[in-house]
């Protein structure tokens, strides 16, 4: 683990006594990924002190390791001239995204800034939805032809490489209106004689993706087959470009974000999960007033209900004191098994075909825990307020709501997912307030029924 | 998206007609990974006859697919003959990965039937923890002198093909006594002139694990760098093993859910996050009682507040409806604040150096969502109740609520990361309990105040 708050201090003391070399040094020494948490640490103008001192290849190597805020902010403190150089060093399609981040004034200016050949590109990656396929992509891509050996493909390999940028993961063999045809690993180059027929070893069976393809797609295609890298093709099977692991594995880790936001009750159909941190306030309140109304409705049925014990709530006020322990012990519980089943769901540990399993679990567990802390509440309650019939009803109370939220909350993802509604989005916010409204129904029935008679 | 009740259908029609033909074709027009979830779409016994029917190759590369789970459940269906044949096509790793989730006495039977050779080195992996960099990585690994040159190394590799399974990312360059010297990419092979000495080419500042090193570093590590691939040292720096990035995938999962597991208040300190779900009731209950318990105390503490207003209560026992409102709205935006702030700063989003940035957003946007309910529910209670000042008392205290817990949720998890506890695990109950007690206690207070003057 790097100490982040003792380099940042090095180069501080480098930078306040102008020592250049020091710097220089300091910088060198670490990782691109490194100096992505290392500049995160330091103060603006001191990053832009430090970012001009590192060598401007790693820089723009760095830069891919950023994430989109710290990329943009970085480009436009360095001006327009190193900006410039710095982005005709990156992957276009890391560029591509770059640009997705920025005002499309600003994108316009760099844009001009760059030769022909290279803008024109980047503005073919942007002309793709970002989070499709085809934003994600990068269009350099080898391609060999069917008939080549593999001596052939093997020199083809050491001319591109002196005269080009392009990453290697494998070969796609396509005809010559650029239709795929198969795919060959780095691993059979190697290790099949030199005369071998690339069709001969070439598979056909290829996973590949569409262009159009949603990012949620491409992310579930690449934890599925676990290939490092995929051909993206359009509707007619011309290959258009590849999306590497490594971009994959930054869409896999944003759907995840998206799935906790919206397991939380935060949207994320109206704002993107950027703008929801780092956009307006507006767009912020968008996108987390949804679930927030939703709530209010049921807890506004949750009132009406404790309205309607309103003769129970004068006899007994004191009552009103246990409201918000039962609720929060049964919404607890509730969004426990809530989680277990629709990250299960998600990541296919859980199917609907074991439900049964599983929600004869919960209830087993909920059970266990709500006759548990059902007696604990009983024993404080009938202690402080020295009257056990008022404990066991408190007590009896947070059992029963206890089991119910572990049984509702196991059942709902299932039943959201059999009725093709996204468990994780849907599954949280219903059943807080479904158990808020059961719970405080059975608390006053008990009440009604068993403590009125006795007081 | 394969339509997986479709596929199911067409695999119990082909069973049930004992057409093995036509069961065998439907097979193998899949690929490993799609027959994962399609026998995962089976019943039991429908799922035994398909996983016989399936080539064994195949079978066994499929298994290298299935979830933890399903690999013991097929391998004790299919008899201790198939299995052992099926084992000893697997990659050693993922056969002590399977044998880890299966009872003592059973991997001992599997491991007496196999060659000595292959139970020596499974033997091996097993000592080593399952959650370390050791129990995760593969031995098999090429190594190479660094005094080769290109093309001798590609005849090495060609010859190794024939003999022996092996994944390959990079070579790895280690001297006499196994001590890791450098890493060679095979695009570097591929690329460079065939006299060149691997010495020349080879990266000495290698990114490494070390064979003690918890997954979650792994984890950390795999997608800080996003390397294809990483080698595994000793402490003496002698390579034993890599761990490629489909295994590191996997444990990104694994680390995720737990992730959002603590952010529930699961803890997955006690019971292994796979025995939640399918271990024993007991273990289950053991894994989620710390937090509920913890929400216990803070929510008698709520109970006690409430207390206080003992004669504000009596009083006006009408005021208690509303307590779930005012506790779940402020608990819902609470766990959104939390929830942002959490997963950015785990996934490096959000710094700790902007967290004056993000608390002055959620303040703003809690203010904002507080003001719309507080007026939303003024209004409501107001036209409900038939009366304006309740109505006003009641939107107040909403409104000062969830400002409030947004607040509390945007700057806990910093605290806590600041003083090194981590904010995924100890944000979600604190800050629920701590919103209740001070809701309730500011409800009250403006009832006591400005209610009880005027009724």
């Amino acid at each position: 683990m790097l100490n982040l708050e003792n380099i940042a201090d090095r180069i501080r003391e480098a930078i306040d006594g102008e020592n250049d070399k020091a710097l220089k040094e300091i910088l060198e020494s670490y990782h691109c990924a490194d100096l992505v948490e290392i500049l995160q640490e330091l103060k603006p103008e001191e990053r832009l002190i430090a970012f001009k001192a590192i060598d401007e290849d790693k820089a723009a190597e760095m830069l891919e390791y950023a994430p989109p805020q710290l990329q943009v902010e970085i480009l436009s403190e360095v001006g327009e001239e190193q900006a410039a150089r710095l982005i005709m060093k990156m992957p276009h399609d890391e560029v591509a995204d770059v640009f997705a981040e920025m005002e499309e004034d600003d994108t316009e200016a760099y844009l001009n800034k760059l030769p022909e050949k290279v803008s024109t590109e980047i503005r073919e990656l942007l002309a793709y939805k970002e989070d499709s396929a085809g934003g994600i992509m990068t269009p350099h891509v080898l391609t060999v032809n069917k008939d080549m050996r593999v001596e052939d493909v093997v020199a083809f390999i050491k001319s591109k490489a002196e005269q080009d940028e392009f990453e290697l993961y494998y070969l796609y063999v396509t005809d010559n209106q650029k239709h795929l045809l198969g795919v060959v690993s780095l691993r059979a180059l190697l290790t099949k004689p030199y005369k071998t027929k690339i069709e001969d070893i070439m598979t056909k069976d290829i996973v590949k993706l569409h262009i159009d393809d949603p990012q949620d797609a491409v992310a579930d295609i690449f934890m599925k087959y676990q290939y490092t890298a995929l051909p993206v093709v359009d509707l007619y099977n011309r290959l258009k470009g590849m999306i590497t692991w490594d971009d994959a594995q930054d869409i896999v880790e944003e759907e995840t974000t998206e799935e906790i936001y919206q397991t939380s009750g935060i949207s994320t159909d109206l704002v993107d999960e950027d703008e929801i941190i780092f956009g307006s306030t507006f767009d912020a309140v968008k996108a987390r007033c949804p679930w927030l109304f939703i709530t209010l409705l049921g807890e506004f049925i949750a009132a009406n209900v404790a309205d309607k014990f309103e003769n129970t709530l004068n006899a007994l006020p004191i009552i009103a004191i246990f409201m918000p322990l039962l609720a929060g012990l049964g919404g607890n519980i509730g969004t426990q098994s809530i989680t277990l089943m629709t990250r299960g769901l998600s990541t296919g540990q859980v199917s609907i075909n074991s439900a049964l399993y599983h929600i004869w679990k919960e209830l087993k567990v909920g059970l266990l825990i709500g006759l548990l802390f059902g007696a604990m509440v009983s024993l404080v309650t009938w202690k402080w307020q020295n009257n056990l019939e008022f404990g066991l009803v408190v007590g009896a109370a947070m059992a029963v709501n206890m089991t119910l939220a572990a049984f509702l909350g196991t059942i709902t993802p299932f039943v959201l997912k059999k009725i093709k509604i996204d468990p994780a989005v849907a599954s949280g916010p219903v059943i807080a307030t479904t158990i808020d409204v059961l719970g405080l129904a059975i608390y006053f029935s008990l009440v009604t029924v068993y403590l009125l008679k006795i007081v």
